[in-house]
């Protein structure tokens, strides 16, 4: 619990210091994470109660919700190898990581429109490529 | 709404990692401040959503409340004096804390049987014995 409001304190800050202010300036915001990690992580992980989960995440952003997530989605032992170190949450169990994973895949099954799937198994490349054609469309360029 | 969530991260570790073990082996515990503080601080001083504060508390605190709850009442001017030093939070306005202070009268009335209300004007000799007695009637003693 602890360790989930310590995420909400540190996105209702970023929200509202940096990304309202530059919404509202017009410009696009780019986020590495965002509230989906939490769900994932903390929710699905930590199998904390998903409806309070959500709760604590849309207060915590405002209702903010992206116009478009990008999962790079491997398997759950590429993911921590190519991670090489290994903090506090990555030393957490394989089936803890599993858990995450099957969160964020479940997450991207509920907002089809918003989620793009990549599969990071693919060459940096591939997985660029793939990117920047979903951001030039979305972006009418 | 950072401010609040911090608190509640600070509640959350304190309750699972302190208080309910020192209460699952049969220990008094004493707090200098708990959520009453947050609903008064954040809810009323920062006009927050009462409802919404108050679910944060309880989601932090499990569920947990004091058998009895020491509030000592100074008005503000006094009570910022005898603070000396001046943190983020007693920077505040005068009114900012005129609604704190509202707001622990409030939440003594509304609980009444938990709240023993203090008038901290009094010596702290005075003060002291009140207290002593409060405390000793409640355990018996």
């Amino acid at each position: 619990m602890t360790e989930l409001l310590l995420y909400c304190a540190a996105r209702a800050q970023i929200v509202s210091e940096v990304i309202v202010p530059a919404l509202q300036q017009g410009t696009t915001v780019l986020c590495d994470r965002f509230y989906d990690s939490t769900i994932a992580y903390q929710g699905y992980g930590l199998r904390m109660d998903q409806a309070m989960v959500r709760r604590l995440c849309r207060l915590a952003t405002q209702g903010l919700t992206p116009d478009m997530t990008f999962l790079f989605d491997v398997p759950v032992r590429t993911g921590l190898r190519r991670a090489g170190r290994t903090d506090r949450i990555e030393a957490r169990s394989l089936r803890y990581h599993e858990r995450v994973r099957k969160g964020f895949r479940m997450l991207a099954k509920e907002a089809p429109r918003r989620f793009i799937v990549i599969d990071g198994t693919r060459s940096i490349e591939d997985v660029r490529t793939h990117v920047v054609e979903h951001v030039c469309h979305a972006l009418g360029k």
